[in-house]
């Protein structure tokens, strides 16, 4: 079974590391979860918490490998929160973006963005919405967005484990090998030339990106071919908070969706 | 001018009341909030950010008062968190629900209610989503919806003064008087008879009420005669969260509104 050798990195981008006693006992008590391979520090304390991860993990027949703590932070990634505790999280429906392309399925194919979303609840959130909304794939980039980390998983109540994840780059390179791939490209601006809500019908291949909280979608995104849409707002209210706005997108995009070619 | 009388029970609650110092002052920098009464504890030290605060009042022409610490606690409502400053604000779009029954608008109407939902974040940003998306008013019960204090201004980034709120007693009873006049009553619920995207008609008049975080819609409402609409959810996400659920329902709600009769 593959959970008893070594990934090699193409598979390793396949899981997800949940760290910290308390997120990684909850993960192993979740059944929907798959989880693999239980990290932890050779200078943890036994009993307590642990002994309850140990006993989880050995109830599901999971292989227990011990590290040295600097080893264990490179694991975790995050050393200072991690507490001698890891866990890999296998996500069947998170790939590589360049494997996803190879693959390109014929069926009309709607695609997310979030262009320097830097809250990670409002990552969560809007991963959370994407996947409840049925959107084919949700771009998220090494250098650009946030770590999937425990506060993503919070947020969007567990759902990133089964959230289907395209895993690139950068968002820049990811959306310029998509347009080359006919992707119609859709950027959430306050100012559109048409709004979400106008029925008209989008391209069969779409992305949709969104911008961040704060510096909205970045100017080398700005300046690749697209269409600029908006999201009507009454009551003099300016803006909505990026979750929102990202729910609306992923659903009206899943809704207008058409059939399967 | 109006601020220099002391409103009647009418006139109060057409005002929210900011507390604390930061607050204060922030509501004080707002050209688009209409700031009336400063209300000063006599226990107050001077100077500091209540200087600030003086001075910004008085460059407004407010006029302000000084209570005891009790008096000015039952203005704040919360004399923990006041520190010794309140401010009414006056909201033109907020109002009594039996006063906007007793002027029913002919055109169409599409109005929202949040039942048992207890956490004010939830609750200020379906306020902002519900203010920008253009429903014509958010039912703001006084039992069962969270007081409209500093956590619920801040998720609706400042929109809750300007929203379309409907003052009532509690929820069942307003829905009660609406469905009386003529609304349709829609209950998302995670079973509904059809979805909020299937493209059919609402009501021309129409109630839409999402159910809180944890126990959802209430019994007492749920045997109310109506709909139960669901939000169609892919990849085994079983909820939503209702910030989420609350903006698609009103977005999907008013964009799905027929023109004015």
């Amino acid at each position: 079974m593959s959970q008893f050798r070594k990934p090699d990195r193409q598979e390793r981008r396949r899981f997800l590391t949940v760290y910290g006693r308390k997120a990684v006992l909850e993960a192993l008590a979740d059944r929907q979860m798959d989880c693999r391979i239980l990290h932890l520090a050779s200078s943890n304390r036994s009993g307590g918490v642990l002994q309850d991860i140990l006993d989880a993990a050995r109830a599901k027949g999971l292989e227990c490998r011990e590290h040295s703590r600097e080893e264990l932070a490179r694991i975790s990634r995050n050393g200072r929160q991690d507490q001698g505790v890891a866990l890999d999280v296998y996500c069947p429906a998170m790939r590589e973006l360049d494997d996803y392309l190879a693959a390109l399925p014929a069926a009309p194919q709607r695609l997310l963005a979030l262009d320097g979303v830097t809250n990670p609840q409002n990552m969560g959130m809007v991963i959370r919405s994407a996947a409840a909304a049925g959107i084919d794939g949700v771009l998220y980039a090494d250098r650009g967005n946030p770590a999937l980390g425990p506060l993503v998983i919070k947020a969007s109540a567990g759902t990133v484990f089964r959230a289907p994840l395209l895993r690139c780059q950068t968002l820049f390179q990811a959306s310029k090998s998509l347009c080359q791939n006919g992707f119609a490209l859709y950027r959430l601006q306050s100012r559109g030339t048409r709004t979400l809500f106008d029925g008209q019908k989008f391209a069969d291949r779409a992305l949709f990106v969104l911008g961040g909280e704060s510096d909205g979608i970045s100017r080398e995104l700005s300046e690749l071919p697209g269409e600029n849409l908006s999201i009507p707002m009454a009551n003099g209210v300016e803006s909505l908070n990026v979750a929102v706005s990202g729910a609306l997108v992923a659903y009206v995009a899943a809704t207008q969706k058409p059939a399967k070619a």
